[in-house]
């Protein structure tokens, strides 16, 4: 925590971490952990693990560890995946269809409200019951339905005029896909997932192993 | 730098965002810029952009700034984008298939040269001119050709085992995207895309923005 009684953004990165390696403990059917185990798991130091924990209260006790499901749950409601959202997505090319119909994420709460894209060949087709609508109805949809998340899986030459106008809309949140960071009003979250920078890092770690031989 | 001349990860992060900030400077046609500058169109800090170009001995001088073009080339060549990658695809679901279809990839030289799946529905279509196969071929196919880098996009139950797979037959680079860590031995680098976690990590931010109000 910082002087400001604000969590690191390191700190929240690592808390969906904690929150998995804790659903694959109960699985095995395991009650029980420590932060020695959670380390050996997570390839994070003990130390900093139950430093991450006590930034909330702690939820373990010294010499007794933690109780794996309640330690989840609490995980769980500091993220906020004790609640619903409500998430549309726009762009319905390979990454938004990818994302509709991912399944990894019905585990928490989100429920695709609706799919906007511009190209009249996808416009009426459906992904897992959801209807890909005209983008031109993305304002009209916003203004009566409530939505909490959009992500953007837009080309990135339109991704910043669509996400002020979800932002003009109300949105407070965006997951963006488009490769090119957003400019945004204060108040609003942007998540980016750029798979570009992601596949360079990896580039640059296995020339580095290349290296090394 | 760490005391072992290791470049820190934080620093590899930002690289790829340099590369691309860079490139649109170069859209836009402008030829020279300065740490001030490229602060504000990443919002790291100038001393921050300086400290990391100084990792690999600067590119800038005092006073006059950075070359655009040349900066990009040089972050290029540390990221190692100058060179010819192949790339298999394992699992040819929804996001195999997006990450088949992604178009963003190609102003590197990254070639996607086999795609690998179980289903027998999929086995014999082709994304992009490329024939997903059986994935019994995939050890055969792996002895045969030169592979740099192998994209996971199976169901997180046999992520592990197919990863120890290819290691066998020599690969060292992974790019992840089932939600499960991959425990490998030295020398193989593992790069992560849990969307997941990106998604938790920003329904934490928004519920948070929603307590500010």
């Amino acid at each position: 925590m910082d002087k400001n009684g604000k969590i690191s953004p390191a700190v929240i990165r690592r808390l969906p971490k904690y929150y998995r390696y804790l659903g694959e403990l109960i699985k095995l059917g395991i009650t029980k952990t420590s932060s020695r185990e959670l380390s050996e798991m997570t390839g994070f130091s003990a130390s900093q693990i139950r430093q991450d924990l006590n930034n909330f209260g702690g939820f373990g006790q010294q010499g007794f560890g933690y109780e794996v499901e309640h330690l989840r749950v609490e995980i769980a409601k500091i993220l906020g995946l004790d609640k619903k959202y409500k998430l549309i997505i726009i762009g319905a090319g390979n990454i938004g269809q990818a994302i509709a119909n991912y399944t990894g994420f019905y585990e928490a709460d989100y429920e695709i409200v609706g799919l906007f894209d511009k190209n009249p060949k996808m416009i009426g087709l459906s992904i897992r019951n959801s209807e890909i609508r005209d983008i031109d109805e993305l304002e009209g949809f916003l203004n009566k339905e409530h939505v909490d998340i959009a992500v953007i899986c837009t080309p990135k030459n339109v991704s910043q005029q669509i996400a002020e106008k979800v932002v003009s809309c109300g949105i407070k949140a965006i997951w963006n896909f488009a490769p090119k960071d957003l400019n945004m009003p204060e108040g609003v979250y942007v998540e980016n997932v750029h798979l570009n920078e992601s596949l360079f890092s990896l580039t640059y770690y296995y020339n580095n192993l290349n290296n090394k031989e």
